[in-house]
């Protein structure tokens, strides 16, 4: 039989838009995760250069069996003018990076960063809610996993980035989203502390340093980094020989893929608005 | 793990557009094909609708990743505008059905509809050169049948449309690609030919006509019958039943397959014209 089980005509499909694109991930993870569940579809990489972006996405959304949309870099933030609606999420964090068609022709945008992180730690059987968090790092996933986490309800969370304009947004909007949680913006640390997490890019790739300051951490203190590459950062490298239990990116990035998917096969999210 | 492993960010993408898109073969077997050469490569359904052709092509030919596209009903004809060179085939029948990437950033289109007839008796061994055919019909698939025998240089070539500007054209089209030759505008006849080739939608679905009015076929004749559907149609049994060999559409389709394929993956096809 000179076919493949993987596509036809009838294929639903999805596309990640990213320029460069070959280092992307969710083509194979979006595509087994769809087709674990059954979901006849396939989400291809789709590399537009830089200058071609807002021109070919009037386009890109007419395609009447393409029904979402991954934006990497340089897109994310320039998605934002294609959504009719935003989620929950979207709206807070101020940026998205995928997109669904709704039943009625409307494209819903939503940011998965958080939402990711989050479903690391309910995999792993971590609890939020009632914790004392420390998230060090408020840029674009910074962001979304501080507005995931507060929408789980710690008890306190601490937040730092170097920028003080985006520390006293992400403190106006954790006040907003959980009026019970003490937010307090303060430098790195461990004490005091359940989950620490690092959501800035120091310990990247080559860059062996830490995001804080300490030579130890306490070991009921639970380690997040959302770093891909290396997956043992020094932080994690540090926690583990700390004996505290950690997350990696790889696990937020897994958790992404799953809610992704719930939203493009979902009719409707609970996080929609109208 | 959570992948697969027909799909990265790496992988090259191809596309057929058309309005509807569910009945379409091509992605699985070309894809199917691509893959057993080893190519890291998917062709996906692209549904356009009829409206939205003309103004989302300029942006799906930017797309960095795409190489080539294949176009079906009813975008064969309007495809023509986009391409900026044309293989012989497409020239000589004034249209495509498929375009690629050349890597000097042009597209050229070429038809293959007449190459799949062509390679489908090539893979069964039947020669066309020297022989004399018989051709019903000259619409899209008949004429772009004509011009791809024609080049195989029969000794005779009958040829019958109810249209006679298509007669016409096609006369000199074989004149030109194959001087010598011999051809002439006759009703549909089974004497005196080798090969009968039936290129007319009589016989198609449900319609159980022939499209020539013979009791009976010389054994020796080989019948072919462009048609998919039904896979074994009046005419094609009837061959059948007088002991003919036969060649039927799937063989065809399967041919243009393989030539599609080779005209995506080759830097330049023999066909490429200035």
């Amino acid at each position: 039989m000179s076919q493949v089980s993987f596509i036809d005509g009838k294929t639903r499909v999805y596309a990640i838009v990213g320029d460069p694109i070959e280092q992307v991930r969710s083509p194979e993870m979006v595509t087994w995760e769809l087709q674990r569940r059954g979901v006849d579809a396939v989400l291809f990489p789709l590399h537009l250069g830089s200058d071609d972006f807002e021109g070919a996405m009037p386009s890109l959304m007419k395609i009447r069996n393409l029904d979402g949309l991954i934006f990497t870099i340089p897109f994310k933030a320039r998605a934002m003018a294609f959504a009719q609606r935003l989620g929950e999420q979207a709206r807070r964090v101020g940026g998205f990076n995928a997109m669904a068609r709704r039943p009625d022709g409307t494209w819903i945008g939503e940011m998965f960063d958080g939402l990711g992180c989050v479903e690391a730690f309910k995999r792993r059987g971590y609890p939020i809610g009632g914790r004392r968090l420390m998230l060090i790092g408020l840029g674009g996933a910074g962001a979304a996993i501080c507005v995931a986490m507060a929408s789980e309800k710690p008890s306190h969370m601490g937040i730092f980035d170097l920028d003080p304009a985006r520390c006293e947004r992400m403190k106006a909007a954790i006040a907003e989203i959980s009026p019970d949680t003490a937010v307090e913006v303060v430098m790195p640390r461990v004490e005091g502390v359940d989950i620490l997490l690092n959501a800035t890019p120091v310990g990247m790739l080559n860059d062996t340093r830490m995001p804080i300051d300490v030579g130890r951490i306490p070991p009921e203190v639970i380690v997040f980094d959302a770093i891909v590459k290396p997956e043992r950062t020094s932080l994690l490298k540090l926690a583990e020989a700390c004996g505290c239990r950690t997350v990696g990116g790889r696990e937020m990035m897994l958790g992404q893929i799953a809610r992704i998917v719930n939203f493009f096969i979902e009719q409707k999210v609970s996080s929609d608005t109208a």
